[in-house]
C-alpha cells in the first residue's frame, strides 16, 4: 500500500497569481518518481490560522506532507510555527543551523540581518535540511504517524533542497531503492503514443511505466522498486527493451534534457559544427540549441532571414526563386540551409520556413504549413510539415517546428532518412 | 465585505506533475482584478469521490467556487456529475448545447463522435458558458448562497472562457463597474519599486495598486471600482500619473505586451526597420522579437554570431579586436550592431555579447557580464550589464539581456539616453 501525500504551498502571491506553483508541479514529479502516491495539493496565503487548518486537514487525509514556501525572515516563519502548532511541537534553536546561515552569507558576500537568525528556529527533535542554496533551512520529522517535510519557496532553492535533502529521508516511506529512466519520445502524440502502450501499462506494475506529455513530445518513464539499485534496473532494462522495440526511432533518447542535447551531444562526439537559417521560428531554433550550456563548442552561428532580401542577400537563397514561389516552398528551405552551411562554415545546418500565424500569408498558405531542411556534406532534406490543429497558437506551431529541425540532426547522426517518418505534429 | 474564492483544478496529470496548474495562476490573477478575495486553490484528481469532498470542502471555506478541468468526453465529465452531487442539481440534456459541439466540429472539419455529445448534460438551470474555444460547454450556477463557475482545463479555452464567458455572470458580485490597468515597469526589481510605492499602495483603497514581479520586470496594478466605466477610469488617472511622476522612465508602457511589442510599435510609427546581432543570447533576442505577431512588418532578421568567426565573417567585426579583447567588450557589442544594419539593411540594430554561464569564459570573464549595444542613424550606444545574482541561472541571465537590448530601442524611441540607467538587473 503506498504512502499518500499532499502537497500544502504557503504564499499570497500564489493567490494573487503572481507566480505560477512550479513548486508543485516539480515536486509531485519527484513524489510520483518515488512510488508515492500525490493526491492534493492546496494553496493558502500567509495567513498562520488558514496554514494551520490546512495543515490539519491533510494530516487528515495524506500521510505524507510536504509543505513550500513561508520559510525565511520576511514572512516571519510563517509556515514552520504553524505547523509546530498544528502538530504540537516546539520551535527550540539549533546552534548549527545559525552557523550556516552567517557562512551563507559571508559565501556570497552580503551582510548578514540579525532577523535572518530567526530561520534557525525548527520544531524540536526535528532532521534540519540543511539549505546550500539559499539562507532558510528545512525540516523533516515524523508526528503521529504522519510525516512532515518542509522546503522553502523559490524554485532555484526548493527542488535542490527536495533532491539532495529531503530524498534520502523520504526513502524510508519505500522499501527498497526507487530507480526511473525516462524515454524521450518525438514524432508522435501522446494518445498515440498511449494507444500503443496502453494496454502494457496497464499490466506492469512493477516497473511502472507511465507517459508525460509535454508539448510536441511525449516521455516515458519507467520506475522499479527493488531491495537494490542494480535489481532495480534489471527490472527497467527489459520494458526499455520492449518500448524501444514498439516504437522504433521514435524514441530519440533516454535521461536527456531533450533534443537540442541529443543533437549537439552527437554532433559533438563526431567533431562536427552546426548552423541554422531561419524564417519562421525567427531564432528560436537557434535559442533552443543555446539554451544548452556548452553549445559553443557544437554551433557556430545562424542566420534568422525574416524578411527576403535577408534570405537572398546573406545566406544566397535565388531571387527568382523567391519571386517565383514565394519564401514558404521545399527549395526556399533547402536554399536556406545550403547557404547558412556555407556562409557559416559549419559542417551541418538546419532552416525553416513556414507560417507561424496567426494569420495565412499574403499567397494564401495555411497557418502551420513549414518547411524544415537539413544540409549535411551528403545531401540536403526537406521536410513538409503541417502543424495545424484545434488550438493553433503561434508560439506551439514555432516550438514544433524547432522540434522537427532539431530532430532531423538527430535523425540524420542516427543513419535515419532525416526527412523520414510522418511529419504529424503532436495531438492537442 | 468582498467575496472570497476557491479555485478547485481537477486533473490526475497536476497530481503526476505533468503539467503546471497555469489555470490557477491566470484565474487568479482575473479574481483578483475584479476585486474578489482568492483564498485557496486546490487540485484533487480524476476521482469523483474526492472531487464531490473538495466541493464540499470548498462551499464551506469560499462563497465563490471555480472549478478547471474534468469537462469533456475522455473524462466523462468527472467534475459536472461530482459538482452535480455535491449541489443537489440533476444534470439536464441542453439541446443548443449539442448544436454547438456539432457546429464546432464542422467548422475545424472533423467528424464528431457521438461521445461528445455527453458534454450537453449540465445542471438544471445554469446558466451556460459556451466554448468557441473547444468543445465541452461550461457554466455557471448559484446554489444556496455559493457561485459556482465551472471551466474546462486547457490553458487555451480556459482562459478565453472566464474573460468572455464568465466575467459578465461574475460581474453581479461586484457592484458596479471594475476597470484596471498595467503599466509595465523595467530597470528596477520589485523590492526597489515596492520601497518607492509602499506607503501610497498601503494607503490606496479604490483604486488599489499592486504590483507583479515577472522575471527581470515589474507590473504595477491600478484597479478601480466605480458606479460606470468613466467614473473607475477618471479614478484610475491621477494614480497612474503619480506612479507615473514617482518611477520617471522606468515605466515603459501601459496595457502593453511587453517590452518586444513596444520597441515593434514605436519602430512600425516611424516607418523604421529592425535588426539583431547576438552572441550570447544566441537568438533570444529575435526569438522575443518574433513571438509578437506581425513582427515581420518591422524585423528584417538577424546574426546568430556564436563563433568569432561568424563575427568577423559575417557582420565584419575585426579580427584584431576580437584577438585582442576577445569576445566579451563594449567594442565587439558596438561592432557587431554595427555590422548588423549594413548586413541586414535595417536601420537600428541591437546586438549581445556576454558571459551566460554557467562556467566563467576562457578570458576569465565572470558570469552575468554582458554588453548589449544599439546601432541607429544618429549614433551607437552600449550598455555593460552585470547580471549576476545569487542564483544566476543561464535562463535568466540570457532573458535579463534580451530585455536590456529592446529596452535600449525603446529608450531611442522615446528621446532617452539608449545607455542611459543604472544596468542592474532585478533583485532576485
Amino acid at each position: 500500500m503506498s504512502h499518500t501525500v499532499e502537497i500544502l504551498s504557503v504564499g499570497t502571491e500564489l493567490l494573487l497569481g503572481g507566480i505560477v506553483n512550479s513548486d508543485a508541479q516539480a515536486l509531485s514529479r519527484e513524489l510520483s518518481g518515488l512510488g508515492l502516491n500525490v493526491l492534493y495539493h492546496s494553496v493558502v496565503g500567509d495567513n498562520p490560522e488558514r496554514v494551520k487548518a490546512a495543515a490539519e486537514l491533510a494530516r487528515s487525509r495524506a500521510d505524507v506532507l510536504v509543505t513550500t514556501g513561508g520559510l525565511g525572515p520576511t514572512c516571519d516563519d510563517l509556515t514552520k510555527q504553524a505547523l509546530a502548532e498544528a502538530f504540537g511541537k516546539k520551535l527550540v534553536f539549533h546552534p548549527e543551523c545559525a552557523q550556516n546561515i552567517r557562512c551563507f552569507f559571508a559565501r556570497v558576500g552580503r551582510e548578514m540581518t540579525e532577523n535572518n537568525l530567526q530561520q534557525a528556529w525548527l520544531p524540536e527533535g526535528c532532521h534540519v535540511l540543511d539549505n546550500a542554496w539559499g539562507t532558510a533551512p528545512g525540516c523533516a520529522f515524523e508526528a503521529e504517524g504522519t510525516y512532515v517535510v518542509m522546503l522553502p519557496g523559490p524554485p532555484s532553492e526548493c527542488l535542490p533542497m527536495f533532491r539532495e535533502r529531503a530524498l534520502p529521508w523520504l526513502a524510508r516511506l519505500s522499501e527498497g531503492v526507487i530507480r526511473s529512466r525516462t524515454l524521450r519520445v518525438f514524432g508522435a502524440g501522446e494518445s498515440a503514443v498511449e494507444s500503443l502502450l496502453r494496454e502494457r501499462m496497464n499490466e506492469l506494475e512493477n516497473p511502472t511505466l507511465a507517459p508525460y506529455a509535454k508539448e510536441g513530445e511525449v516521455e516515458l518513464r519507467i520506475t522499479a522498486k527493488a531491495p537494490t539499485a542494480e535489481e532495480a534496473d534489471a527490472l527497467i532494462a527489459p520494458v526499455e527493451r520492449e518500448v524501444r522495440a514498439l516504437l522504433g526511432e521514435l524514441v530519440y533518447g533516454a535521461d536527456v534534457s531533450g533534443l537540442a542535447q541529443v543533437a549537439l551531444d552527437g554532433l559533438r562526439n563526431r567533431g562536427l559544427t552546426l548552423g541554422t537559417a531561419e524564417s519562421c521560428t525567427g531564432g528560436f531554433i537557434a535559442k533552443r540549441i543555446t539554451d544548452v550550456p556548452g553549445a559553443a563548442s557544437v554551433f557556430k552561428g545562424g542566420v534568422v532571414s525574416y524578411h527576403c532580401e535577408v534570405k537572398a542577400g546573406v545566406l544566397g537563397v535565388s531571387q527568382a526563386l523567391l519571386d517565383e514561389k514565394s519564401a514558404v516552398c521545399a527549395e526556399v528551405a533547402r536554399e536556406m540551409a545550403q547557404g547558412a552551411r556555407k556562409v557559416l562554415g559549419c559542417d551541418l545546418a538546419v532552416s525553416s520556413t513556414g507560417v507561424a500565424g496567426p494569420d495565412p500569408d499574403d499567397r494564401g498558405n495555411p497557418v502551420g504549413l513549414v518547411y524544415t531542411a537539413l544540409a549535411a556534406p551528403d545531401g540536403c532534406w526537406v521536410k513538409k510539415l503541417n502543424l495545424a490543429s484545434l488550438s493553433a497558437r503561434r508560439d506551439r506551431t514555432r516550438n514544433l517546428a524547432v522540434n522537427h529541425a532539431l530532430d532531423m540532426v538527430r535523425r540524420w547522426l542516427e543513419g535515419l532518412d532525416p526527412a523520414g517518418m510522418d511529419a504529424a505534429g503532436a495531438d492537442d
